[in-house]
C-alpha cells in the first residue's frame, strides 16, 4: 500500500483493560504496557503494524484526557493535535464522531482505517494486505467495513459477524451482529459457517462515517456541529470539555453496525452498507490473561512467562507468569495458574476463572 | 524461679534456617526475623521466655561474627562482652564449649540452659516451670538435662528421645537419642511410650558441660584452654578469630548426649549420666514453613497469613502466607501451598513439598 493522502488511521486508545489487573489499570491500562514482553506497547505495537502507509500526520489517537502525557511520550512523532482528548468516557460512537469531524475540517476526501489500540496481529504483511484492500473499497462509498477473522475455535468471548455472499468475491454482506455467544452457540457457528470474530476493525469514508453518525444518531452529529468551530484553534480542547460529555453514550457497532446489518439504509441520500472481508492474519483481542497466554511462547510445559524479573518455575505447568521487573519469582506445583505482579501487588488465580478476576481485585482495599 | 546468681542462659543463634525460604536467608536468617508477625524476632522472643530470672549479665549470646549487630540492635540490654562470636561455623560443641570456658572464668559456680535462638513456646509459663526444675536438677551434679516434648503426633521431623524411669518421679534416664524417623518408625515410638521429641534445650553445670568437652572431646577443650587467656581481653575476638577454626566440627548431641545414653560414664571421676525431663508446653521448631503454619492462628479455610501486607484469600484452603510488607497478594483457587515474599522475592510452592525449598530456591540464579 502506498502512501496515500486520503488513508488515515485512527486510533482508538481510551480503554482501562480491567481484566488483565494487575498489570493493567485505570492509572495504567494495557495499551500503554509492553504486555507482550517485546520492548514495545501494545499502541506501540499497533501504529507499527500499519506500517508507513500512514504518516504521523495522517495518524489520529483518541484517548482520554488523562493518558495525554503517555501518548505523547509513546508516540513522539505525533503532531499534537492528532491527539484528540476525550473529557469523559463515552463509548466508541463519540469518540468516532469527533475524530471523523476533525479530519473532515482538513481532509474532506479522506478514508480512515478505525482500530483498537490494544490488540495482537501475528502476520502483519496479511494484515496490511487486508488493510489495504478495504481501503479501496470503501473509499469514496456508501460503505462500512468490517474485518472479520476466520474463527479457529468456538471462542464465547467475542463478537460474531454473520455474513453473505456479496457482488465481491473477497468481501460479504453482513446480515447481522451477535453479540458473545454460550459455548454451543459458538459451536454452531463454526459448524455452519459464514461467521466470523468481530475485530472491531472497521474502515469507512469520512463522508460516509458523518452521514451514518448525523443519521442515526442526530444528537451526536449536532454536537460535533458545535465543537466544529472550534477544531484546530486553542479554544477546541476547552469547546470539547464543556460539550462532548452532553454526548449520549453508546458503541458505534449498536450505533451504526448492527442498525445496518442484513438490509440496506438510504444515509443522507446514498444506499448504504455493512460488510466484513474476512481475514485470517492470527489476531487476538489480547482482551484477557488466557487470550495473552494463547499470543506467547509457551515453555515444554507449556508455561509462558513475559517480563523482565527472573522466573524460575517447577513442576508447573500451562501456567501464564506475567511480571513488572521488580518481583522475582519461584513457583511449584501449579498448574493452568495466571501469576501476574504489578507494582508490588500479586495476582494468583485460576486460568479457568479468569473473567472473575474483577471480583478477586475488588477483595483489596485500594 | 527466683534471680540466682549461678544460673546463666546460653542462646546459641548462628543458625542459617534455609529452609524458611524466602523469608530467611543467610544475611538475614530467621532467629533475627517476626516470623510470627508479633513485633519481636525469634531470638527476642527466645529471651523474653526465660523471663528475668536471667538478667543480662547472665544472658550469653554465641553467633556469627557476622550477625554481630543484628544481635547488638535487638538485644541492646545485652552486655558487648556477653555476645559471643564465632568466626566460623563449626557445630554445637566448639560453640557450648567457648561460651563455657568463658562463663567458667568469671561464674566457677554457674549452671546453664543452652538453648536454640529460633524456637517456639507456646505456654510460658510451663515452660519456665520446666526450666527452673532443670536447674535444680543439674545444680552442682554430674548430670546432663535434655527437655523431651511429649509427642503429639507422629512427627518425622523431629530427633527423639527413648527414655525409662529414673529415681527422680519427673526425670527420666536418657536409653537412646534417635533421628528422625521414618513415619512407621514415628508411629511406632507412639504406641509403644518412652519417647520425646528432642527439643534441642539442654541444661549442665558449667563444671560438667567442660568435663564432658575434655573428655569426649580433647582437642576441642585443648583449643579453649588456648584461647582462655585472651577471654574478657581486648585480644579475646582475635584469639578466637584464629584458634577456634581449628575445632572439630561437631554436634554436642553427638559429641556428648549420645555417648552418655544408655550407661553412666565416668567423667573427670564423678559418674555422669543423660536424662530427659518430659515436658508439654506446646513446643515447635519452627524448622519449616508447616510447623510455623501448624503455630499459627487460621481462619475458617484453614489458612494463616502473617505480616504486614494486605492478603486477600478467594477461594484458597489450608495456605501458609508470609509477607514482608513490601507486596501485597490476591490469592484464588489455591490449596495447600506456601506463598512467601520477602526482599522481593516470592515463592509459591506446595506445603507438601517443603521439604525441597532449598532446591526449589537453588533454581534461582541470585
Amino acid at each position: 500500500m502506498k502512501n496515500n493522502a486520503d488513508f488515515h488511521l485512527v486510533i482508538m486508545a481510551g480503554g482501562v483493560g480491567s481484566r488483565f489487573w494487575p498489570m493493567s489499570r485505570p492509572e495504567n491500562p494495557k495499551q500503554f504496557i509492553d504486555v507482550l514482553g517485546v520492548g514495545r506497547s501494545l499502541l506501540q505495537l499497533t501504529v507499527d503494524r500499519f506500517g508507513s502507509a500512514f504518516t504521523p500526520e495522517h495518524t489520529w489517537v483518541v484517548t482520554s484526557e488523562k493518558y495525554a502525557d503517555k501518548v505523547k511520550e509513546q508516540l513522539p512523532d505525533l503532531p499534537e493535535s492528532n491527539i484528540l482528548l476525550e473529557p469523559c468516557m463515552r463509548n466508541t460512537t463519540p469518540c468516532i464522531a469527533y475524530v471523523a469531524w476533525k479530519i473532515f475540517q482538513r481532509y474532506p476526501n479522506a478514508t480512515m482505517v478505525v482500530s483498537p489500540a490494544d490488540h495482537f496481529v501475528a502476520d502483519v504483511d496479511k494484515f496490511r494486505k487486508s488493510i489495504a484492500k478495504g481501503l479501496e473499497f470503501v473509499a469514496g462509498q456508501p460503505r462500512v467495513l468490517t474485518l472479520g477473522m476466520t474463527p479457529t475455535r468456538p471462542d464465547t468471548g467475542y463478537g460474531y459477524i454473520q455474513a453473505v455472499a456479496s457482488a465481491d468475491a473477497d468481501v460479504l454482506h453482513v446480515s447481522a451482529f451477535r453479540e458473545k455467544p454460550t459455548l454451543d452457540v459458538a459451536k454452531g457457528y463454526l459448524e455452519q459457517g459464514g461467521f466470523y470474530w468481530n475485530a472491531g476493525i472497521f474502515l469507512w469514508d469520512v463522508r460516509t462515517a458523518m452521514a451514518a453518525i448525523r443519521h442515526f444518531e442526530p444528537e451526536i452529529a449536532s454536537v460535533m456541529d458545535k465543537i466544529k468551530p472550534s477544531l484546530y484553534t486553542p479554544e477546541e480542547q476547552q469547546t470539547v470539555s464543556t460539550l462532548f460529555p452532553e454526548c449520549k453514550n453508546i458503541s458505534i457497532d449498536y450505533a451504526v453496525m448492527e442498525r445496518l446489518a442484513g438490509h440496506n439504509e438510504k444515509v443522507d441520500g446514498r444506499i448504504t452498507s455493512v460488510f466484513v472481508l474476512p481475514a485470517s492474519f492470527g489476531w487476538s483481542d489480547l482482551g484477557t490473561w488466557g487470550s495473552l497466554y494463547a499470543q506467547l511462547d509457551k515453555d515444554l510445559a507449556g508455561n509462558a512467562v513475559v517480563g523482565d524479573a527472573e522466573v524460575s518455575l517447577v513442576e508447573s505447568w500451562d501456567c501464564m507468569v506475567r511480571t513488572s521487573g521488580n518481583v522475582r519469582f519461584v513457583i511449584q506445583g501449579l498448574q493452568g495458574f495466571i501469576v501476574a505482579e504489578d507494582n508490588g501487588t500479586v495476582l494468583i488465580c485460576k486460568r479457568d476463572d479468569e473473567q472473575r478476576i474483577k471480583q478477586f481485585s475488588a477483595t483489596l482495599k485500594e
